[in-house]
Formats: structure tokens, C-alpha cells, sequence
């Protein structure tokens, strides 16, 4: 058995019984029952994700995982490739938005080099997972070999497995990669079925015109390459991105140790649809923390049966709206472990 | 001149300088521009209620106003009034939901009786504001008298002049109050003119027949009551409550001495509505922290012409949906504060 499927082998359904004695504890805390919406039904779930009626979060991690495309030839983003290693060293400086809003939350950061097309400094806080650098130009054929989709998969249960020893109670996928919402809006249509115009989004920031030949470029992607929908692997290589891949090996790693995973926008969104084909059993343990901007995302969520928490507008990616999810989650968490119970605080029932 | 006109006109327009500033300042940040969407809206709206176009948040307060409705008499909440002050003293040992999102955001809370219908036990954390004990029965005539309603306003006024030793930069609204979702639907359909059914939710959990009785009680307490929709005093003294007034004081005086003003769910909407139709200029300062599951809640802020930053199903009150808005509130500060420039950082900008 290889290691994709030794992770799925050992992902295990929810406990129920955790999750029953969370509900009935919510069910008795000072507020009219239902009343925190959300927040009581993602306690409740992560209770299921852990095993554990009251649990907490102490260690809180987001992996950001970056790479380059080579699909980026045709034109199809607002900058250039130059942008994903100087972001990378962006992070390590503690410069970008998801180093801000990690600090906020009290959140860790990995760093990881999945495949960006530059060869980078070697940094202490920087995991090199470099596959290859960057894929290929999707537009004219594979973005990668089988081999190379299944080592990105391998690569992000590394990173989790890694950093299992210092403790990871929740986490939060993030990327980086100038060209990546084109490869999602592949992945997402060769998957899904839903066609090119309907999943693909402006990006960083295309006009009218750079958005069309962004439409015409996944076309000609999804022709060339044929993705075959009913293989993963065969979509991942084809039309995916290395960090794409490194995201779903995050995801499928971290059901496969009941940490309750939170998905950033529509990058990660493409990565949690390749986990969700790859192992359907993994959903029960996503939470998506926002609804981007992207078009493709809300097709994803739908499909993933998802209900965003957050619904900000945002369309950074680098696992921010993840980071803000993260807050919720601990939220949800702290809600069911601190509040009095109508007992403890004698207050009257509904009648 | 009264104190609340006095307050009004101390009410001044944004500083569009600042704003200006901040906004080119969040150009200059290393992520595409616009992409971090209300994160980066709200932060230029902070510049410029706070005349400071890199504004930090350090004390932040959530005001949480307290009072009965002599309308649960019509059997229109799932809940007895003995719940009101059982509830304040949960407030007061740290056992409610508003302790526990407070402590999570660190958040100081100001509870304060503006009208329950108990003597309140003294505690010193509890400010006494009670105009009367409880409003009467609007079914039947005025809930409280338009000089009550004046009280009710100015107790709120003072609530945040008290305070402002201590520091405010920014602050949240939050009601507690048996039967107050029947008041902020009368309010609703009284100033805005949409059809009771249409602003009726279920409150604490009303069922159907609940429900329909709630609708019949509010469309008999407008007709019994007929309130004047260009009297905006005229219409929360018959079908108000007294911890209403005193939000829409709180909102007042928060736009007043230029604080960032995050606006809870139903309840303290119906308030922001009564301050927005006393004065029009108290709209910029306002900032939404959540769509509540209440019907009549979307029809407010369609009406303020304000966007939601959350969507969770949330329906307590207390000031809970407020305290997750002001953690949002301080990452968009966060955000403008500690970002890199392209410059900084050397990454190469949009081509």
C-alpha cells in the first residue's frame, strides 16, 4: 500500500458519541437552544473530529504552501511569477497578511516551497518540498507527471506529519502562487463538470479582456489534456499545481489525525475537492472558513456541502481567511466550555 | 438645547483625509488591491471615524443594556421576564455567552439595568439606569412615556460618557431583555413601513402558533398605539423598550466622540435605526457586525444600507455577534498597521 492510501486507510468517521454529549451540552448552556447557530454546530463537529465532548485548542497551525505555474506563459495573471519566491520571503519576514493575522490569532506558520520556479534561499522557518520548478504550461500539455502529483500529495502529509510532535489541535490550509486560480478553475470544471466560464474568477486582478483569454486558456487546457474525472491523480497532473497537491496531502493528513481542518478560499477549495475525491470520508473534518470572491468557489463549497463561515470578499489566499476561520473555531470552543449551564446560573428554562 | 440634540450636533462627518490615506496605504500592501475585501473597507472607514489614517484598537468595550417588556404578558416569548435578571447576574460572575466571546477578544463589558422589571441585587459591575420597572404592555397603550423614552436615551449617552476615561476605541452593542424581539419588530414595521409579518421572527423559539400570536400582538399594538413613523421619539415610547432607548444612546454617543460604533443583531438594529432616523449623519460610523437568523433584521440593514460581516445563524443577542465583529474590526487595523509595501518587501507590483 503507497502512502496516499495508507493516510486515506486510516481516516476514521466521526465520534458520535462525543458529538452527542457536545450537543446535549449546548443544549444547556444559558442561551435559547440553536441560538449560536454556527458556532454550536462547529463545537459539535469538532467534538466529533477529536473524539472528545469538551475539547480546546491550544496549538494552532497554518500551512502555506507555495508553487509556480507554468500555464502563467499564456498570460493569464495580473503579475508576474517573479512575485510567488519574493512573497515567500515576504512570509519568512513576517511582512504578508497571513503573518498578521496568524500573529493575531495566535497561530503558527509553515512555510513550504512545493515547486516555485525559483531556486530559493534556504531559510530556517522554510520547508523545501520542492518537487519541480514550477509545472509545465498546462495549455500545451500535462502540468506535471502522475509521479510528480503523487510526490506533492506525500509532500503535504510530510509537513503535517512533521509537525505533529509540536502539537497541532486545529489547522489552516493557505497557498501562494501567481497562476493558481487558473489551475483551480481547471481542476474545479474537470471535476465537477460545470463549464470553464462558470468557475473561473478574475484572480488577482484581470480586466475584461485578460479574464477571456483566461476562459480560453482553461479551455484549451481541459482539450489538450483531457482530464479524466473519474481519476484524481489524473486531473491533479494534468491541469493541478504542485502546491495544489501538497494542499490535499495537508487535508487528507490531517483527517487521517482528527484535527479539525479549516479551508481557506478557492485554491484551497480545489485542493480539498482533490481530497474529497480522493477519500470522500475527509469532508465530515473540513470547515470552510469564507466564501471568496472567486466564481469557481461557491461550485466548490456546493459540491463539498460546505456553509462558509465568513463572507468578506476576500480573494488573498496565503490561508487568511483560514486564520480568521481558525478564530472562530476557537470561538465555537470556548463557548462550549466556558459558558455557566441554566443549573450552575439558575436561570428559568423555556416553558 | 437637550442633551440629545446636543449630542446630535456634535455628531461630524468622516475625515476624508484620513480615509484617503489610509486607502492609498492599503494599495501599497503586498497582496493584489481590493483583495482582502471588508477587511480593507472597514479599515479605511476606522481612518476615518477616528480621524487617524493608521488607527489602532486597544480598549475595546461591548455596552450591554438590560430591560423587561410588558408585552411577554401576551405570551408573544418562548421565555418567562424572570429570565431578564437571572441573566444580568450571569452577566455579572462570567458565565454568559457576551463573558465568554468578551474574554476571548479582550473586550471589557458594561452591563447596565435600563429597565428590568426586578429590584437588581447592587454589584459593583452592574451601572443602575433603570427608567422604570419593565415597559408596559403596548399591546394595550404606550410602552413608557415619551419622557421615559428621552430617560432611556440619555441614560445611554451616559453609559458612554462614563466610560471614556477608561479609554473607548471601539465599541460594540448588546441587549438583554425578554420580549424584546416583539419591540424591535414594531419598531421596524413602524419606521421603515414594511408589513409585520414580514419583520416577525421566532425570537427565542417561538413555534407556529407562537409565531402567528407574536404577529397579531405587534399589528394590534400599532393599531392600538398608532405611532407617528416621523416621530422617531413617538414610536419607541409606544412600542419600545428602555434597553432600545438606550443603545440607540450608546450608537449616538459612540458617533459623537468618534468611535467606531459595531452593531450586535435585531435588537440593537432596531436601536441603530431609532439613532439613524434621530440622526442621519450617525450612518458612517456604523459598522455591521452580523446578519441575524431574524426576519426583520435583514430589512434594517437593507434600510442602513449596511453590509453584514458575518453570517452564522446567530440570534442571542447580549452583544455576541458585536464581540466577533470587533475581532474582525481589529484584524482590518491589524491588516493596515503591520502589512509590508510592495516597496518594503521587493516584490514587483501589477504589471
Amino acid at each position: 500500500m503507497n502512502r496516499i492510501d495508507e493516510v486515506i486507510s486510516g481516516i476514521r468517521p466521526l465520534d458520535e458519541k462525543a458529538m452527542g454529549e457536545a450537543r446535549q451540552r449546548q443544549d444547556k448552556l444559558t442561551k435559547p437552544q440553536g441560538s449560536l447557530g454556527q458556532l454550536e454546530s462547529v463545537s459539535i463537529q469538532v467534538a466529533g473530529i477529536k473524539g472528545d465532548p469538551r475539547p480546546s485548542v491550544n496549538h494552532k497551525v497554518i500551512f502555506t504552501l507555495a508553487g509556480d505555474h507554468g500555464v502563467t506563459q499564456e498570460g493569464v495573471s495580473a503579475y508576474p511569477s517573479e512575485v510567488t519566491p519574493q512573497m515567500i520571503y515576504n512570509f519568512l519576514r513576517g511582512g504578508a497578511g497571513i503573518n498578521v493575522l496568524a500573529r493575531q490569532i495566535g497561530a503558527r506558520i509553515v512555510i513550504a516551497d512545493l515547486g516555485t520556479g525559483a531556486l530559493l534561499q534556504r531559510h530556517p522557518d522554510l520547508r523545501d518540498k520542492k518537487v519541480a520548478l514550477g509545472t509545465m504550461n498546462m495549455a500545451k500539455g500535462p502540468a506535471m507527471s502522475r509521479e510528480q502529483a503523487i510526490r506533492a500529495i506525500e509532500a503535504g502529509i510530510d509537513l503535517v506529519e512533521e509537525e505533529l510532535a509540536k502539537g497541532i489541535d486545529v489547522l489552516g490550509t493557505g497557498d501562494m502562487g501567481i497562476g493558481n486560480t487558473t489551475s483551480s478553475s481547471a481542476i474545479t470544471a474537470a471535476l465537477t463538470g460545470v463549464e470553464v466560464v462558470a468557475v473561473t474568477g478574475r484572480g488577482t486582478g484581470l480586466d475584461d479582456e485578460g479574464w477571456r483569454r483566461k476562459v480560453r486558456v482553461i479551455e484549451k487546457a481541459l482539450q489538450v489534456n483531457r482530464p479524466n474525472p473519474r481519476d484524481v491523480l489524473d486531473v491533479l497532473s494534468k491541469v493541478g499545481g504542485f502546491e495544489i497537491g501538497g494542499i490535499a496531502g495537508v487535508i487528507l493528513a490531517g483527517a487521517r489525525y482528527r484535527i479539525p481542518v479549516v479551508i481557506d478560499g478557492f485554491i484551497s477549495g480545489a485542493a480539498a475537492l482533490i481530497a474529497a475525491f480522493l477519500a470522500p470520508q475527509v469532508k465530515p473534518y473540513l470547515i470552510a472558513s469564507h466564501q471568496s470572491v472567486e466564481e469557481g468557489h461557491k461550485i466548490i463549497l456546493q459540491h463539498l456541502d460546505l456553509k462558509p463561515l465568513l463572507n468578506l470578499d476576500l480573494r488573498l489566499g496565503e490561508g487568511t481567511g483560514a486564520a480568521l476561520g481558525i478564530f472562530l473555531v476557537e470561538a465555537s470552543l470556548k463557548i462550549l466550555n466556558e459558558m455557566a449551564t441554566f443549573d450552575e446560573a439558575e436561570v428559568p428554562e423555556k416553558r
